[in-house]
C-alpha cells in the first residue's frame, strides 16, 4: 500500500462525511447591516458533550512543507472542532475514516486562506497544519475537565504530496 | 460635542469592558501537536442565553473606507457575539458603553490581520465593518428563534477617522 496522500480540494461535499467547510459559498441567508454583509446562517454542526462547554481558544502553529510527512491523528470524542485561519494562510486539514475505533487511510484536504473547518466530534484527524507560513487559528470547541483526546499513532508514516 | 471618533489600537486591556480580544498573546497555556503548536485556551467571556445555542455562521461583508460614518450600533441580549476574520483583512470594531439602555458615546478599535473579537452579550456595538477590503468572518453566536437584535440609530451620524 502507497503511503502517499494526494493533497485535494476543500469542498463542502467532499468533506462533510467528516465536518463542515466554513466559507461564504453560494448565496447567503439573509442580508444584514443596511445590506452590506451577507450572513451565511448556523453552517456548523456543532456538539458540545456533558461535563464542558463551548469556548474559543487560539492556535499559532508553526509552518509546514510540502511533501508533509506525519504518523499521529487525534480525536475529541466529547466534543467537535472548529478551525478558523485568521492570518490568511493556507491549510492542510487531514482527516481519516474510522474503521472499528482505529483510523483508517487518511485524507488530506487544501483549505484556501478564507476558508475554515469544523470537525465532527470523535473524527480523525490530523494536528493543526498551516501550509507554508506560520498559521493562527481561532479553535471553536469542547472545554472541560474530562479527558477529550485520544491520539493513534501509525505504524509506518503518511506523506502528503502537493 | 465632536462627532469625530479617533481609531485606537486594539488591545486586551482597552476592549476587556466590552469584550474579549482573540490573538496570540503573551505566552501559550500549553504547548500542542508534538510542540509545534501554541494553545491560548478558553479566551472568551462566551454566553448563550436560553432558548438557543452556539452556532458559527459566516458574514461576507463590504469594504469600509476612512473616514467611515455611521450612526447605526446593535446590541444582542441572549448571547455574546464573536468575530473572527478569516481572510487577512483589517477591521474597524466599534462599541459603545451603555447609559441608562441606550449607548453612549462610540470608541473605535483597529483590528489588525489575525486579531478577532469577542463582543459580550447586551454590549452596543456597530456593524460589520471590513477596513479597505471586503471581509470574510466566522461570527460565533447565539442561534434561536426569539429576538435578538436590538437596534439603535443615533440623531447624528458619527464619523471614525484615522
Amino acid at each position: 500500500m502507497t503511503r502517499e496522500i494526494e493533497l485535494r480540494p476543500l469542498t463542502a461535499t467532499a468533506f462533510a462525511p467528516f465536518g463542515d467547510v466554513l466559507e461564504p459559498d453560494g448565496q447567503p441567508d439573509k442580508m444584514i447591516n443596511e445590506g452590506n454583509c451577507g450572513r451565511f446562517h448556523d453552517r456548523a454542526r456543532l456538539f458540545f458533550g456533558p461535563g464542558g462547554e463551548a469556548g474559543i481558544s487560539i492556535f499559532d502553529a508553526g509552518a509546514r512543507e510540502l511533501p508533509y510527512r506525519f504518523d499521529l491523528v487525534e480525536r475529541h470524542p466529547l466534543g467537535s472542532q472548529a478551525f478558523l485561519p485568521m492570518g490568511g494562510t493556507r491549510s492542510i486539514f487531514i482527516v481519516c475514516p474510522d474503521e472499528d475505533g482505529v483510523p483508517g487511510a487518511p485524507l488530506a484536504f487544501l483549505g484556501n486562506a478564507g476558508q475554515g473547518v469544523n470537525i465532527l466530534a470523535n473524527t480523525w484527524h490530523g494536528v493543526c497544519t498551516p501550509l507554508d507560513d506560520r498559521g493562527v487559528y481561532a479553535v471553536v470547541d469542547w472545554i472541560g475537565s474530562e479527558p477529550n483526546l485520544q491520539e493513534y499513532r501509525f505504524d509506518a508514516a503518511w506523506t502528503v504530496v502537493g
